[in-house]
């Protein structure tokens, strides 16, 4: 079970009614967060994500409305008594952001464990699943990412019975961990479909996104403009326009998308909306708190 | 006349329901800020504070909840198209905080004039007034801010006649400006009672900061724990409790006061309110968006 929460659908400024975008997803009552724009702490709090066991920190890039809350929410960790190391990934310059507001944050409780340059760092440990960044197309050095839940494969209770296994073993083997000398790959068959929920702002659509969302079960991706009327301004700033994203999600055959990082000129997102469902039906404007929980298939 | 209005009345951390602690003044059409954590630029958006007529940033010291919101507010200065300089105060550290968030935030299309160690610069010409820094007691090094509005001297036509002034002069020199010759001070009489704000939090309560306040219009001030219970808690931390405050304002002769900068903990003020009131009858509990009028005396 994974639970996506998109705290805010907004980009460059924060707003009342609109915090700024960023995602949190929980599995096992751990979370990560994507992206932490001024204001991300609060919007955790008001949605319902603990902030104590934010695991990772991944940012697309370092434009003020997606790093800006990092300082604050680090203090409000160290505040609630966090101690465990925090993952913190994003594109080459990490190193230089985390300091700066280190200088302003003073130390810290907690170790900040970093992969800079996340895009070519492989898939990162997290919250039982595994992470990869990917490189965007923003004005700035850019990366999506893709968050993947696995699911092993179905148990055989036949085999492991031909194979003498007792019984007390196979939870043991079942969560993929060797038992006095019994392998999981004895007694389970082919890995099964997982879950990914793939990230993506903010950026223009092209082809390796499409193929990085690939069949994603939650595509949440950049829909700064509304129409095609500002097509170039979507090009000029490195966004994308709805229509763009809804194309997206349609030839990378997701099975969700959600709008997201809407321009703060954007008080109406119905046209958005029905221009990226011309290519994609299913998809949905994001708001603040709007959340999902994702289940493995029907066996 | 002189506008106050309070963007939060939180400390340490923001909350859903409750911003940090920042004070916006406002006269003329233009305002001043006194602190800026993370989420200030959003309060006053929801409050109705033009940011793009931000005139000065005052901070009084450099916890994260007094300052993390600088680099969001500068970038939404910046993107609104302002580019006057920004008068910037604050205790000694001032500029090693600006060139941290200046790291992330990136040139800015203003300048910031910095009054570093602001409690020894003098009282800073702001807003048609002036704003004067003074030493607060805190954990940090930390200054309180009090800003007045002068009143010029009733305008005494009999005299002007007298001297001989043309009628169309005498708008001028109601101004305060010289005229062909003549000067205000030959046409007006002693300046009057003008309006006075002080601002006084993170601190205990002690004689200069009574001194500092003496007969305010304002006082709006650290009043972080509600009862006695936490006097112990209000040393160790250099905060105050309501009943200090109430204490203080009294002791001051203010005209009015509102209590701020609540604990996170503290989900109900009102026995905070009632052991300020039972010191001064007249204090009132902050809360988010609480604004205020302030007017010239009769004459």
């Amino acid at each position: 079970m994974l639970t996506a929460t998109l705290l805010g659908c907004g980009g460059t400024q924060p707003l009342p009614h609109r915090a700024l975008t960023s995602l949190a997803l929980t599995a096992a009552g751990r979370s990560l967060l994507i992206d932490c724009g001024e204001g991300t702490q609060t919007a955790a709090r008001r949605w319902g994500v603990s902030l104590y066991k934010v695991d990772a920190i991944l940012l697309t890039h370092y434009h003020g409305d997606h790093i800006f809350g990092l300082p604050g929410l680090w203090q409000t960790m160290a505040a609630l008594g966090r101690t465990e190391p925090v993952l913190m990934a994003g594109p080459p310059g990490l190193s230089a952001v985390v300091r700066a507001f280190l200088t302003v944050a003073g130390p810290l409780p907690f170790e900040l464990r970093l992969a800079e340059d996340a895009s070519r760092a492989g898939p990162l440990p997290v919250l039982g699943g595994t992470v990869t960044a990917f490189p965007l197309r923003h004005r700035a050095p850019c990366c999506g990412y893709a968050f993947t839940l696995p699911r092993a494969g179905r148990f055989d209770p036949d085999r492991a019975r031909a194979l003498g296994i007792p019984v007390r073993l196979w939870r043991q083997l079942q969560a993929g961990q060797e038992a006095e000398g019994f392998l999981p790959r004895q007694v389970l068959g082919p890995p099964r479909r997982g879950l990914r929920v793939v990230y993506a702002t903010d950026t223009r659509p092209y082809g390796d996104l499409t193929d990085a969302a690939r069949e994603a079960d939650l595509l949440c991706m950049d829909s700064t403009y509304p129409t095609g009327a500002d097509l170039d301004k979507a090009r000029l700033y490195g966004h994308a326009t709805c229509a763009e994203t809804g194309r997206l999600a349609a030839q990378a055959g997701v099975r969700r998308l959600w709008l997201t990082h809407y321009s703060a000129a954007v008080t109406d997102i119905e046209p958005g909306l029905a221009a990226a469902q011309q290519f994609f039906a299913g998809a949905e404007a994001g708001f603040d708190g709007k959340t999902l929980t994702l289940n493995f298939d029907p066996d």
